[in-house]
């Protein structure tokens, strides 16, 4: 179940693995935090520092930040990110700059499981929006 | 990591468990799957029975269902499901319908994680929609 876990500081760690599919189709990251209970500040302000870099990169379509409501989740928190196609996506991540963010000591305590995802149903409010 | 992992076939295991931030709250589902490869029709047929369902009841807002491109993700299916409350969302999991579908045999081999989230960021298209 660990197998996408990263407890160590890489940038290739804190990239999800490249899609089987091509380059080219839109691509959501679902990307899982353990976050220690009472170190949501600290998180938050690794995270919104690592996400200001990644929301002004082209391809970028939009992003929901996650905190959990049940109690004992493994992943306090979870980022469902939508790009505009897979390149667009791994594009940020070769950058210096990702390399400084992502290498910080801080997220030392906070291990992500990034995970890349295609839409295969979508329905309800939004549902025609590119996915 | 396995907490929420319910491989067993009860009603419970298949909600998450309820948030312990009151009933009137938007709540997000996230919701992963374990699919063995080339299980992707059987679930889907599993999956969109039970989606059917969920998506007739009120204060359903919209979910997409992800497929997992990176290879070797533990999950090869997310749900990420919005609700207008938790009551909503809870009140579709006490009913005789939701137990018929969730006990059918074919589950068993579809091992869910059902979590419960609150968003507490968005941003880019479709950010100011109900969360």
């Amino acid at each position: 179940m660990t197998a996408n876990l990263t407890a160590h500081i890489s940038p290739e760690g804190r990239t999800a693995v490249e899609a089987d599919t091509g380059p080219t189709l839109p691509v959501t990251l679902v990307n899982s935090f353990i976050v220690p209970e009472g170190r949501d500040e600290a998180f938050m302000e690794l995270w919104m520092e690592t996400s200001d870099y990644f929301r002004r990169q082209p391809g970028f379509v939009a992003l929901r930040l996650h905190r959990a409501l049940t109690p004992g989740a493994s992943y306090r928190y979870v980022n469902v990110a939508r790009w505009a196609s897979d390149a667009d996506y791994r594009s940020p991540h070769a950058t210096e700059e990702f390399r400084r963010l992502v290498t910080q000591d801080g997220w030392r305590e906070f291990p992500s499981s990034p995970v890349l995802y295609e839409v295969v149903f979508a329905a309800g409010e939004g549902a025609g929006t590119t996915s």
